[in-house]
């Protein structure tokens, strides 16, 4: 694994790449084209768009709940136990984030406040074939059901030998309430839509192909979406004192996820970056996804040897990583150094596959460098605002020149004498 | 104004309509050419689009702070009293949305936690001529301020006789770090990738017209953005015991704003209705804005008449409207009916535009049914979530059983390996 001795603001710059995301207009016609077709023949359109993507003859949709339950008893039960700990401590952990509204009546005559409310439905996007991941089925539903969103429906593709039965179970274990055989961009337009079999939601979650990718940006405004997620990251921040074999394990574990992942060491010890990109090329050759991995490693992954400990936090936040680690002695001091990552995985014992399991915090997170501005996903993520307020005639009075002021200066006269018209100077 | 008498079915069946969002492909590949120009060519491509789509020469974009101070220091002593009654009602309201993280050590070796941060750098769309608010200005940059963002820019476009004193005076008022001088896909390109004189933000939000509109959400990833708006609404639900007038006057408020904007009524009682009605007709003729206002109503407008209160808050939950006036006899007690409205106002003295100025709540709001999922503007839009968790050995390896279990089942070995290196069970 390569590794970096440079000054940090060459670090930085190196870092600090400005790529414009094109569009494929092969790709934006096609989707459109497919949203048209469901929008105005619904079921049929699917069926259409079912045989002739996944060669596929779909009669309902709808997947039985016999199929289900039968994927969750049969389910091996060292398999059954993960998914269960694992829902406990996502559950206990985003209980946590629940908000709440609130009621201002400071001032007299005033009463202002806010009030939260749950979405509706949300639909979840499950790809199919090995993309298709149990433990991600928790990390999306769990958060939903907690917000108290009334029904969470979930639509991947048909597969020829079935869906894959942990995926079933998981399913079932999150709380799922319906299960809905269709994918690519047509089973984005019937949830941002709606058909006579598969209702329409609030907001679309969950990753895809370009196609799925591509309607998700299409369908954004008619329902809410989440955040179109790029490569993942691992950013490991470690000195001296760090155990090489286990930094190099970690890396790996991100690397092996795909061709474009950023596996990213940044620590003080020229000892360590050696040692560690030594234990890298050794693992590698018995990594069972040694193909992703090296070129992950080789293309994307670099260690940057730093000065001082300051160093290897601000060069790390210009990185703003999916998933960070710091392997420093007593390491919960440096959170105040943190600016800008998804997870963050404090000394020797939180790995990184900790998080992705078990630990609780969720595993859906910024990558590409987004943390700088958004959130792993969350209870907040599914949930609504809104603001209320209630005036009696005397405190709209003692406001009522001001507002009358400003709808002046901004040329909107109906709005002025919307306020005059409480007080009879009205007119006409 | 329009009255429709249909049954309940019939009237949720008008209401939701399903309109796919095309794009043009024309303005998609203008806008796509203007963000490289920028990312290549930095200030002077802003200057050569300054001056071919403003006609203006731009030697400094930058405002300088004298120019900035002037505006406020001859602004009219009415409009600054509005602005500072504003600030303070905006500000009082929104300092009770700041959320906090969490820490728990409920289970024994593990410490799990939440925190919080603002982003570092927010920019501010701020369109020309009549379309430039000085109220929006607070509205936008006051939240942010409030959630602790580090520095809060605005561009606006270059205006021959020079930027609105109002728009300039309201951004000091706000607290606004800098303004620029440019407009359109150029200015957001800048935002979104920075250039020498103009630096990179984390998120950018305001309204703008189509290329403004098409580059946000072309430079979405690369920063965050604000919710797309659409046209406004302004919902009424009011019985037998609402004046005429003041409804009427509430619903104009609305429909001068934009000839799409949608004012609707929905009553219990044919005489309000008719009442309503009447009185939109007779204010119509003497506003300034009738003939936005008339399009309006006439086009977008309607007033329904329903059997039942339960019936009005159905109907109006499938409107979703960005402005919900409740106008019946103890308002509040109909909160819990209440499911998706952006800003609520409760009472004959709430009306619409005392929010629009002065109340406190954000008036950016979302539209065109976006309620159903979506929120005002808030300072929770200028936070950001890092999760992260602390395990000792012990916690982990209670664990570590079903975190390798669920690796092999998703086909990431090196996930599990991870894991194990911890235990020096590592297979190599």
């Amino acid at each position: 694994m390569k590794i970096i001795n440079e000054d940090l603001a060459t670090l930085k710059q190196l870092i600090q790449t400005k790529t414009q995301q094109l569009t494929d207009e092969k790709v934006v016609t096609a989707v459109q084209v497919i949203i048209a077709n469901v929008i105005k023949n619904g079921d049929q359109a699917l069926q259409d768009y079912e045989k002739q993507f996944d060669q596929v003859t779909i009669d309902q949709f709808k997947l039985d709940q016999a199929t289900i339950d039968a994927a969750y008893d049969n389910l091996d039960a060292d398999v059954k136990a993960a998914l269960l700990l694992a829902k406990r401590n996502i559950t206990s952990f985003h209980e946590k984030e629940k908000a709440t509204g609130f009621i201002d009546a400071e001032q007299p005559g005033v009463l202002r406040g806010q009030k939260l409310l749950p979405l509706n439905r949300v639909g979840l996007y499950v790809p199919g074939g090995t993309a298709a991941y149990p433990s991600t089925i928790l990390m999306s539903a769990l958060p939903a059901k907690i917000a108290g969103v009334n029904e969470v429906i979930m639509v991947t593709p048909p597969q020829k030998d079935g869906i894959n039965p942990a995926v079933l179970a998981a399913a079932k274990i999150a709380g799922v309430d319906a299960i809905y055989q269709v994918g690519g961009a047509q089973a984005i337009a019937a949830l941002a839509y709606g058909t006579a079999s598969i209702p329409q939601v609030d907001k679309i979650i969950g990753p895809g192909n370009v196609f799925v990718a591509t309607a998700k940006k299409q369908v954004f405004g008619q329902v809410a979406i989440d955040m179109v997620a790029g490569p993942s990251e691992i950013g490991i921040i470690a000195d001296d004192s760090a155990n090489p074999r286990e930094l190099a394990a970690d890396l790996l574990s991100q690397a092996e996820h795909d061709k474009l992942a950023r596996p990213i060491l940044i620590t003080d010890s020229s000892r360590l970056a050696q040692a560690v990109s030594d234990n890298v090329d050794s693992q590698l050759k018995v990594l069972p996804r040694t193909e992703i991995a090296t070129a992950s490693v080789n293309n994307k992954g670099f260690i940057a040897v730093v000065d001082q400990v300051t160093d290897m936090f601000e060069l790390m936040n210009t990185v703003a990583p999916e998933h960070l680690e710091i392997q420093l002695e007593n390491p919960t001091q440096y959170l105040n150094l943190i600016k800008n990552a998804g997870s963050v995985f404090l000394g020797r014992y939180a790995s990184e596959p900790l998080g992705d399991y078990v630990a609780g915090p969720n595993h859906i997170l910024p990558t590409s460098g987004t943390a700088r501005f958004s959130s792993p996903l969350g209870v907040y993520d599914f949930v609504k605002r809104t603001s209320f307020i209630q005036y009696t005639a005397p405190a709209l009075a003692k406001e009522a020149k001001a507002i009358t002021t400003l709808a002046r200066v901004e040329g909107l006269e109906g709005h002025a004498r919307a306020i005059e018209a409480r007080f009879d100077t009205y007119y006409d």
